[in-house]
């Protein structure tokens, strides 16, 4: 099938109109328009090549909710008009211990990321979101449940696992008291999934400027870093910190807010981190741990989750010939709290 | 009561003989006679005043293992002649959430650390294991099991229990794959505490060297760092990694061998890491964290289990008067694996 979408042609190009074509459809293929695609930090980072993986042309986008236009004929999951989501993956091996257990996201021979991958039978690159359509393994297609905003709905499928994940995997719940760190994409879902799930939520921030917005957001306060005394009254205070910011950073001044056993949880930054003091981690038996999406059956229980709880994204839409604009706001965080394309506004030429 | 001593009386003065008063009974304490001390790393730092926070003049030494001479009016758990044993604590507030569940080394008020702390009562400074003499409460006295030899029982004090205590926390046991890094006092209880919970164990050393000792410790291999074939084959293939090396240095090669959810927990170092990257925390989910000796009931849990296993350090007894020399030699790492002073070496002049 041709499509068109937007692509990098090298680390330096701005993202252009990209005419490809999407594969013929294997049995267990579901095919979709693409209505709605979130714009991810780790977009601008790959179509740049900051990580060094990139290859070229690179389409992005893996916050990506569509309608299902066909299906494989071995297809049982989706049917054509279908409300469907793809987020960071599209395929794994399905067979090893992490798959069967369904961590695919932990795959033991790696899974197939949305974009800037490779497809596991042809070899081919694997483009994203950005893109009029996408045709995607069922099991790695998503059901969005009824009720839900499909607009709103894309960021979920990042920014909403990459937090919600964590949240589950340290059991957070009623009674827990939970950190969050960096107020951008990733940390404003990680509070109103936090709060969703009964915790007590703390924004960790350098600015007062975000008290309004925290409140906003849901959470029951803002502790100023800044703040040295309150900081220290706040000291074991914490069961969980999610650290969602995506780049180099001092863990220090935040891990006595951890209680005894507590663990400071890393989404955000991908590389290197500050040198850290292990007085923080032996006096508490802290940990510091990092995080990666979440699997498919806990990337479905999430929608679910959120649309019971009436959780979703603040967003702005752009229209597709905006992304450049959106990336340079990015950049400056100047985005509450994540950009969402709206794909009726990417047309054939 | 009148005693005697090895204290420093500054942070470049050389130990020497030193007389004072331990305090007369109250009725909770046992009073003993001190028949050995192991030499822990921590006692060159604290004599040296390595850390910032001591304070003279400074007797040394928390592996303590003695026989009641006797005790006050309320003691119920010792009587004369029993054979007991001390740690890296003396007390604590008893009071707190941590103390209640027998983890008095996480007490929320801080717990009074055998030497270079301060007596709660008091105030008076306390003074350590280096001595002839010496008076504990009841409760942080521990009874050394039948059938473990004296003098070898004093390391497993700091050093096994601070080996010992993730080990549980971990949850390792048969089936469960332990690395340990650093083969020095602490590293080398690391080794034989698994092997003897059921573990697999491999020593990661930089030197090859280390192969006949780890191998005769009980580890099931040693990985020579230094391999990048090796190491790499290894990765994924380790639940804990106790990480004894008790000076700052890089985690990065070897978080990647823990598999995923795996905690490499560090006991060693107090102060800074280098730069860690985020990506093998990332990619695996995986963990690291910090752990302080252990709990009163834990501490007795661990002698009991050695006395049963017969699990015993590996000693070089020295005397009283050969302290520099051992330090000395500790700087160069240059001990297999513990001194232990024989406190029948220290005669009151």
């Amino acid at each position: 099938m041709k499509t068109i979408g937007y692509a990098a042609s090298s680390a330096v190009s701005p993202l252009a109109p990209f005419s490809f074509e999407r594969r013929a459809l294997r049995p267990n293929d579901v095919a979709m328009e693409v209505l709605y695609c979130g714009i991810c930090h780790s977009d601008l980072h790959q179509a740049r090549n900051d990580w060094g993986w990139s290859t070229y042309p690179i389409v992005p986008g893996h916050e990506i909710v569509g309608r299902v236009t066909a299906v494989g004929s071995g297809v049982t999951r989706h049917k054509v008009g279908d409300a469907v989501a793809v987020g960071c993956m599209v395929d794994s091996c399905m067979e090893c211990d992490q798959c069967r257990k369904g961590e695919e996201q932990l795959c033991r021979r790696g899974n197939t990321q949305t974009y800037n991958g490779r497809d596991r039978i042809t070899g081919e690159p694997t483009y994203g979101g950005y893109s009029k359509h996408l045709v995607v393994r069922e099991e790695f297609t998503l059901s969005v449940p009824d009720g839900l905003d499909l607009a709103r709905t894309a960021p979920l499928l990042c920014a909403g696992i990459t937090t919600y994940s964590p949240l589950r995997t340290w059991n957070i719940g009623p009674g827990s008291r939970v950190g969050v760190l960096g107020l951008g994409g990733l940390g404003h879902m990680a509070v109103k999934l936090a709060v969703g799930l009964g915790a007590d939520v703390t924004v960790l921030s350098r600015s007062a400027d975000k008290q309004a917005d925290a409140l906003a957001l849901g959470a029951d306060r803002l502790l100023l870093s800044t703040d040295k005394a309150a900081m220290d009254k706040a000291a074991s205070s914490m069961d969980l910190i999610i650290d969602t910011v995506p780049v180099k950073h001092d863990l220090n001044p935040y891990m006595p807010l951890l209680d005894i056993d507590g663990t400071l949880v890393i989404v955000g930054q991908i590389g290197p981190m500050a040198e850290q003091s292990t007085v923080p981690l032996l006096l508490g038996r802290r940990r510091v741990a990092g995080s990666p999406i979440g699997g498919i059956a806990e990337t479905q229980e999430m929608l679910d989750f959120c649309a019971r709880m009436k959780i979703l994204p603040d967003c702005e839409m752009i229209r597709m010939d905006e992304i450049h604009h959106a990336f340079e706001r990015m950049e400056k965080a100047d985005v509450r709290y994540r950009f969402v394309i709206d794909m009726a506004s990417l047309k054939a030429e």
